[in-house]
């Protein structure tokens, strides 16, 4: 049994420490809202996030950072994307040289065009660091309901760890020593969910989405291998997985502003119909410009970029996709 | 421009028939049934399988396998699977030597647990002998969707000719000469769609869906690499693709079948409301052997074989894969 603080109560913090709890952990939720963590530690319940649901009674909540740094010395990081560099920069100084941290976001810097745990090392400097990812919605893995995850870390007796943490009879663990596959799949799969949301509000059924998740994939595992991470990283829970899980939920995000995009041709029709980030639009052009730096073609991405940042229509960017020449179906060429 | 014959007017057939003729060639499809093949003739219709869908005009039909075999060398089955062997033991004299025979099927002969173009050469000899395949339901494909497919052939030259024949503005066709990998992913789908069906009929959402979409393409892939096959087929159109198409579709025999079973957890209710054939049940237990020949363990594929053995219940069979030891996740292990 070890000791771990989740940090980061919205859904998805919630839903890391229920299951670091069934597996056995004693678990500390840090979260910045009083009311959230006074309901969580009181009712049990975090209902503006789970609805209903009664989270295990002996996990303990707090809103003191002294307290949620001080439990334990295995960080589990569950704080939006885009806030995770200002957030480290104002706690660098309390996280303990030999700490474990484990990154649970998805999703590229947009400004650096870093991924979560090159942020993580670049702004506390170099710890262990290991990320778990995998085809997770809250809501579903919350219920207990069948999952599987993958632990990757460089080191394998890191990741082999972070299994251990983590699994539990619902909740299948594998490890992987491609931090960097990992991360990159699971961020541009947004983009992915993108292009087949798109196809799906223009009117198309299953087989263009077939088309566009594997190609899309195809053009994960390319940019893998172009920068020297494992292409088949695509291939599993990390890439694959999550992309699927993704493309199936009518809650994506991703999936729901392409299906806007798709049926109205309309950049500014999605954006009206959103309030929240989308994090494929954000990343598309961020991931074209990391292919790019490495000289790869990566058409289903360069297709969502040029709609969002609305260079093409989404008929002609189809056009175009369609029209490129196909070759030898080499999962990475 | 070439003269193609599509053998089989259903709707798989007719809708090949019509992907050749927008790709430019000139096609004869021939069809058991007069009145089918009298309609496409007159009205360029054929409601029994696709509704008040018309076909281009200038596809031949005819019922006279003397018409269908003078017609051209490049012979295109449309067929049934498990009829196959029969009907080419009653044509075998036809095929002129130097003809091309292209597969559409997608199945595993069950009485011999071979492949379909290997049921073809055991019964015609060596011909040039190629495949098609991918996620295209004919449905959608009929309608001029955007979709992607694989041209297989053991010879790189064969595939390419295979492709020029099938491409058109909406379907793109990609090459490849691993024909094995290729019908392995395209049989083995079936059972995987399912699992996933199973898991729907069970009450669990995409965690568990692409948890087992992902692990299932993983044992494709090994059972692959064991047989001497290239494991990247199962992560391509043939294997990837089809899968999600299949699981997305509510069309799909094999997952509509599994949602039954898992819904009711009885075997009898389910072929109570199928009378056609589920090709997933059908094949489990062939796939199961194929796999143990080599030696190699598939934990998604046996669940599915022994559920509808009646060996296990479908909660017992979901305890077994998820207690199973997880360790790297290697595509290939």
């Amino acid at each position: 049994m070890s000791k771990v603080t989740v940090f980061g109560a919205g859904a998805w913090g919630s839903t890391m420490a229920q299951v670091l709890s069934d597996a056995g952990n004693e678990v500390l939720l840090w979260g910045r809202s009083e009311s959230v963590i006074s309901e969580i530690s009181t009712a049990h319940t975090n209902v503006k996030y789970l609805g209903s649901h009664i989270l295990p009674d002996d996990i303990i909540a707090t809103t003191s950072l002294d307290d949620a740094f001080a439990f334990s010395q295995m960080y589990v990081l569950a704080i939006p994307a885009q806030e995770i560099r200002a957030t480290l920069e104002d706690w660098k100084a309390r996280f303990p040289s030999d700490c474990t941290i484990v990154s649970t976001l998805k999703g590229i810097e947009i400004a650096t065009q870093m991924r979560m745990t090159e942020v993580i090392e670049d702004v506390l400097g170099a710890h262990k660091i290991a990320i778990i990812t995998g085809p997770n919605l809250a809501d579903e893995l919350v219920l207990r309901q069948p999952a599987g995850a993958v632990a990757a870390a460089t080191s394998q007796v890191l990741a082999d760890q972070i299994r251990e943490l983590f699994r539990t009879p619902y909740y299948r663990v594998y490890t992987s020593t491609d931090v960097m596959g990992c991360e990159l799949a699971g961020a541009i799969k947004s983009v992915i969910a993108l292009a087949v949301g798109l196809s799906i509000g223009m009117g198309f059924g299953e087989n263009t989405q077939a088309m566009l998740i594997t190609r899309g994939l195809n053009e994960v595992a390319r940019l893998c291998a172009a920068h020297g991470s494992d292409p088949l990283s695509a291939a599993g829970l990390a890439g694959m997985g999550d992309l699927v899980a993704s493309c199936g939920s009518p809650l994506s995000r991703n999936r729901t502003f392409g299906e806007v995009i798709g049926r109205t041709g309309s950049m500014s029709a999605a954006r009206a119909q959103m309030v929240k980030t989308v994090e494929g639009v954000a990343s598309s052009s961020a991931v074209l410009e990391i292919a790019h730096r490495v000289g790869i073609e990566v058409p289903v991405i360069e297709a969502v970029a040029d709609i969002v940042s609305e260079k093409l229509t989404p008929e002609a960017a189809l056009q175009r996709l369609m029209e490129i020449t196909t070759k030898a179906e080499n999962f990475i060429r």
